[in-house]
């Protein structure tokens, strides 16, 4: 592409007992386990002001995805119909970044607990925003 | 900061009437006018079932942001007490990607009208994915 590119510097990682991107839930509500969110130090005073119970939306890069992918069958169910990655949340597309609704349990220093998160361990936390 | 970083490659830009970032909307159903959004062919086959009516999220890399803030006044009023950025939707903070929840008005070819979008003309679009 004719375009340029931008850098993405990660603000942190996500800690999770999910290791393994066939295993893991599609979705945060299907089922994910609580895991934590390790902010870098540099970056702690852009989160002052959230709170534990706040329910925030935690946009990370899907470091495992397949960034040539532009089809697919939704939900990796070979009976869905293949339709274009734009349309679906598929990890798998040109810029693979993930967002997910969750809500904090718990804020320690640099350390945040969550609720609801599908992403795998070590996956690069990018942004925090608030629920749309 | 001691991590990698990644490549955000634009999949398209927004052609818009908006130009001047102060008289912006500051969000996309406060007066925004339409918008087109012109994709890369390269990347077309992925938009392969998103219709005109669909409500959509829209990614956008904000490149006229300044990734050194931390804190602002929410909503650029200084009677607002400073936050971090992360519980705000400020353009200004690490890594400046745009969240807009639009409706898509009509398709033709590469080019995309929709409504409800408070990106400045020539916008990187880096994602399109379903309302979450």
């Amino acid at each position: 592409m004719s375009q340029p590119s931008y850098d993405v510097v990660p603000i942190g990682r996500v800690e999770s007992p999910l290791t393994d991107k066939a295993a893991a839930p599609k979705q945060g509500r299907e089922g994910s386990p609580e895991a934590w969110l390790v902010f870098e130090p540099a970056i702690l005073e852009g989160l002052d002001g959230i709170a534990a119970g706040d329910e925030v939306i935690l946009l990370t890069w899907l470091d495992r995805a397949d960034r040539d992918v532009l089809r697919v069958h939704p939900r990796d169910d070979v009976n869905n119909p293949m339709r274009g990655v734009f349309g679906t949340r598929s990890a798998d597309r040109p810029n693979p970044i993930g967002l997910h609704p969750i809500q904090i349990i718990e804020i320690d220093g640099n350390r945040v607990r969550v609720r609801d998160l599908e992403a795998l361990d070590g996956t690069p936390i990018i942004d925090v925003k608030p629920v749309i």
